[in-house]
């Protein structure tokens, strides 16, 4: 039985997220959609693997599923044959066969994670999806010196949402990046693992640090504290696209 | 009395053109939403003028608009008022008084837009409202000669769909570029006027150029025959942008 993976990029802007909801099966999530498009090609009911659950309004660009079928339909004709299917904002750009101890989800070794944020006035109605609009202006020396203070492996309590029902807060953030081409800075996080919320939340610290809210030199106290409370608030939504997923 | 003029940016995707239809006037049009956020910001009743009537599906990032009002609001702060108001896909970037004599339209010397084309299978999600994804390989350096031909002053009614009820179909281009930096195309054409679908059908017949189905020497022959049927077919709404306007 063939065990396939595919690759997918979605605006997550008109999707209640990535993940199908329990109380409400059918509401516009991307696996739903990306499950009934599987069910219209291969006449089946396949549940698939993420490996994300995006949250409502986040973006995709390189998110991998996972699924079983039964279709006698060669691997390499998924992306074609779905894209035909596919709503304009959901886009299969790869697919393979996988052998049968991967995982989407668990087999994942790292995510990158890039945050996008739209600077100053001259806001780019191209990038009004896909980036927060930060009207203040921000000192990315600060910023980069914040991101470094992130890297390596931490208790990233302070930067899960609460409710989260996980108890190991422990995350190694591989690289955290802060660039700056002018128009738009953007935030890349790479680690083993995510909590909930917690590249919104490292964002929205690291956009206090840039506007003076907060102190770089308070981002390992932040880290220590290991409360919710310490850090800033949570960027929103619509600037975060899973990028990467390396398994 | 104050005569305003704002520069505009939309994603067209969800719009049924700029101009306001006759026959359903509350159709989703882009005057439409512009006149409801001043009628509320105003309290007036206001009549826009627009640079370029730009057609369903096609973006701007440097529309003009213009209008006359009563309304004692300073003419920097109408650009964060109305996008306080406005819905997400329509952006006023600049605010300015202009001068009695000023038409949006009719004063405007040149108009520049932007035709992208996502090439390969390489799409980009964040570029799929804004752009035409063309599969097929293009010779790139063909659609740079097809282009040269096209400069000048020419009777560009090979260019011109039919229905147009004018008469005068010379137009002056006076720039038109082919760019590639791999994953985007863009044509970039800049005239003193535009025909109906002019730029469409300009890029239409570059791209038969592009795929070796019309030769670089046809586009002389295509622009003496004055024939719509001579040129290639219209390119996509989606692709293209009314980028700047200069008076």
């Amino acid at each position: 039985m063939p065990y396939i993976s595919l690759t997918l990029q979605y605006d997550g802007t008109d999707f209640n997220g990535w993940q199908v909801q329990t109380k409400q099966p059918h509401s516009r999530t991307v696996q739903y959609t990306v499950e009934q498009a599987l069910k219209l090609l291969t006449k089946e009911d396949i549940r698939v693997e993420a490996a994300g659950r995006t949250d409502a309004g986040v973006h995709a660009r390189g998110q991998v599923i996972s699924f079983w079928t039964n279709a006698a339909i060669p691997v390499d004709r998924y992306p074609r044959a779905l894209n035909g299917i596919l709503p304009r904002d959901v886009l299969v750009s790869d697919s393979g066969n996988v052998d049968i101890n991967f995982h989407a989800r668990f087999s994942a070794r790292q995510k990158t994670y890039i945050y996008r944020v739209s600077s100053g006035t001259d806001l780019d109605i191209f990038w009004r999806r896909y980036s927060f609009h930060f009207l203040r202006s921000l000192d990315i020396d600060d910023m980069k010196r914040a991101a470094e203070h992130l890297r390596g492996r931490h208790d990233f309590r302070s930067f899960c949402a609460s409710g989260s029902s996980i108890t190991d807060f422990i995350r190694e953030i591989k690289d955290c990046q802060v660039t700056d081409d002018g128009d738009m800075i953007e935030v890349s996080i790479t680690a083993d693992g995510f909590l909930y919320n917690m590249v919104r939340i490292i964002v929205g610290t690291m956009l206090e640090v840039g506007t003076g809210k907060k102190m770089v030199t308070d981002i390992p106290k932040i880290i220590a504290a290991r409360n919710r409370g310490a850090a800033g608030a949570t960027a929103p939504a619509c600037g975060l696209t899973l990028e990467r997923v390396i398994y």
